[in-house]
């Protein structure tokens, strides 16, 4: 980018065309039309058959991704990977059938992906605001303290345990091996709330542990990867970024629970007042949105926002409709999020044929029995809680996914980690996320109902909103 | 483009970046958050007000749209109209709120860009597969014939009129009057059939008869396109890309309505199979987007593509259920559409201080009664329908919408218009678009539902879905 804007001084007529030349907006459309139908047709294969055999659809779904993606099928490929339009099969299918020049490949292919990459998000941020709007603010607050636990031994554990062994087993020096140990420490709050929510299971008190402890574990994730980052770049801790962070995130987290109060009756009323289509369902997007924004801004995520959203909304009158609206919204976008996930990962690095994964695989065992055993054991902190899921809850705290990509890949870009390292922390990103669904699965023996979100339908419109 | 492709050959490394450097996507997603609560907002403080005073929302949100967009408040600019990011408000707040910095402001601002127009053409992909579910294939039918002589009367009457008055009382030359003249066959099928939904006349005759002609006065308009567009290239009509255009557009046309009879029992029976999340909307999107993609690679409209998968759909028993589901995705993605429309409509053509302008009024003044009298007589040609609201008919095919700017885009592309009659058709357009909506709703005495869209909303969801 630094190289880029030199270039950009000396070359305007190229600044420009670069900056705002538009690219053919209609290929562009048939691209994403393209890359949409790829998605949906992945995740209700994977879905479906997943569902069949009775694990959560959402598994199916990110097997799908890989299926389509950078690993098998090459449909649905991102320039982050380093793949280039060339390798897109979109793109040729988009030269043979519509035309697509070779010289206009990279263009449309670089911002079909910024498209499909935005769409995604939005994905995320809309699950995360429907999870919300099923969450009880009460609830969460009532299992705070333990999911609080939950979260710091989460992070403390996986972080001590896979830093420790790293350096001391296999010699590997600090700063990597910190490193490696900051990857551990994630959990996926869009996984983990997505099955719950599949399994009828996020009203739980499980459930709400699971998820409050996931959110704060983001935000502790966050902090760590901050602090790791630094290190990694100066060798030194930027103290007065990690005490932003943490008073940031607390000013949100509080600021939201307060703001939501005052905002839940301004809603119900701005809603009232609107008598054009999308009256409950735009107005509380733009609250979301905002939210979201906020969160994004402040160095939290996006997701964090639309959450909170989402658990202030679900305390007005409108709960029932808004949900019912959102649904819809949120099957026609989570599953781009999902599927891209799958189409991102890599699973070159399980290829025993490369040596750098030989190397590594034997630092994945070891990373991979941490990254388990170090969130199983959260459960065990649960206090005042009888007869509570230990187990249950510890499970739900495994999946990295894509907060563990963003780790390895800043990891990667840092330079700090040796290949087979970072090979190594792929493959726990990979089998702890493919692992935990169907593992959540199963320490929840009965499932109540299975593939609809739980409280989420109204009952006269089962037949028409669970499928 | 050429330019371009000619240095990324010479500087590979620059090339590269230029396709696949990725932008920071955390800043693009907060620049995309608050583009939609920009439109959001102005969607709905436009649309209210429009229907507070008696007029249909969609004017308001076009209105709104203006507001926001390049001609007033500058929050959301698009790069085809010249502007750069440095005129982006967005932008700006970015840079003060999210640390965006003036080097990354170019590459998000086209990022942003990208993706509000690409989600604006999905708006208006799934308004007319939504118009398309709500339309009745054999009631369409019983009007064709009424229809396409409305759709060939509007195409041929203000091409005639517009050409050979610009040539004779102006003295305009061929090619230029030519050009202007094709403009004013445009008709918007999304303005029309958004205004008809609203006033609950689309499944009125009249409106069938609109929508026909519209939809029918969409392909011709394409193939009036392509002959002015080779016409001002080479002074000579492409023979071959016409028949292609004709050919290729019937045969989508009744190839759609062969295969829908075929497709409709596949999809009800695909439809029962699946059990999990979004199992009627998935698959009725991926036939709507592979509908769309064929139009759009056959060089015709990918609405017209999502209409036609619309019409095949409403046949099926899971109408119902569909359209229950699309109504929130809609209300989320038809805003971004009209706002976009309004927001890069340039109203400094308006404005008499320019001496371009002061040229250009006097023939925007002949053309935008051409416009309008040009398309109102379509509705006397209409037969065999005794007692028919042969004005409403005329008025529905005013509003040019879209299509005209397309045509007035590639006209000033062409370097064919002088720039005191590109201005004038410009004017033109925005005329005829904002005059559409009110001369509508009051040619249409008794309004039936005001901002419900007629028949899609199932008695038990009205209070859910219609505000």
């Amino acid at each position: 980018m630094q190289f880029l804007n030199t270039i950009n001084f000396t070359v305007p007529l190229l600044a420009n065309a670069t900056a705002t030349e538009p690219v053919d907006s209609s290929m562009v459309v048939a691209a994403v039309l393209l890359s949409l139908v790829v998605i949906y047709f992945a995740s209700k294969l994977g879905g479906e058959l997943s569902n069949k055999i009775g694990l959560p659809p959402v598994l199916g779904e990110l097997v799908g991704g890989v299926l389509v993606g950078t690993s098998v099928l090459h449909l649905l490929v991102f320039p982050e990977g380093g793949t280039d339009s060339s390798n897109s099969l979109i793109m040729t299918f988009l030269q043979i059938t519509a035309g697509l020049t070779p010289e206009a490949t990279p263009q449309v292919f670089a911002a079909q992906s910024e498209v499909i990459s935005v769409l995604a998000e939005l994905g995320v941020i809309i699950l995360l605001f429907e999870i919300g709007l099923e969450s009880n603010l009460k609830d969460l607050m009532e299992v705070g303290i333990q999911a609080f636990v939950v979260a710091v031994v989460g992070v403390v554990v996986p972080f001590a345990a896979g830093t420790a062994g790293l350096m001391i087993i296999f010699g590997i020096s600090a700063v990597p091996a910190i490193f490696a140990g900051a990857a551990l420490t994630a959990t996926s709050i869009g996984i983990t709330s997505k099955v719950l929510s599949e399994i009828g299971r996020l009203n739980s008190k499980e459930g709400q542990i699971i998820l409050g402890a996931a959110v704060i574990d983001d935000v502790l994730g966050i902090i760590v990867l901050a602090v790791v980052a630094s290190l990694a770049k100066d060798g030194a801790v930027d103290v007065s970024n990690v005490i932003y962070l943490i008073v940031s995130a607390t000013a949100f987290l509080i600021g939201a629970v307060i703001l939501g109060n005052i905002f839940n009756k301004t809603f119900v009323a701005i809603a009232d007042l609107l008598k054009t289509r999308g009256g409950v369902v735009i107005p509380a997007f733009i609250f979301a949105f905002i939210m979201a924004y906020i969160a994004d801004v402040i160095n939290l995520e996006a997701i964090l926002g639309a959450f909170a959203a989402g658990l202030v909304l679900e305390e007005t009158d409108k709960r029932k409709e808004l949900q019912n609206q959102v649904l819809p919204i949120a099957d026609m976008l989570v599953p781009v999020f999902f599927v891209a996930v799958g189409a991102k990962t890599d699973l070159g690095v399980l290829n025993p044929a490369i040596p750098t994964n030989r190397e590594g695989l034997i630092m994945a065992i070891f990373l991979i029995t941490v990254a388990i055993i170090g969130k199983v054991i959260t459960g065990l902190a649960v206090f005042g809680q009888p007869g509570i899921n230990r187990l249950a809850i510890g499970v739900g705290m495994i999946p990295r996914g894509e907060v563990g990509l963003v780790f390895a890949g800043v990891g990667a870009a840092s330079g700090a980690l040796s290949k087979p390292l970072g090979a190594a922390i792929i493959m726990m990103v990979i089998l702890t996320t493919f692992l935990a669904p169907p593992l959540l699965r199963f320490v929840f023996p009965e499932p109540k109902t299975a593939a609809t979100v739980d409280g989420a339908t109204d009952p006269s419109l089962i037949g028409s909103n669970s499928k």
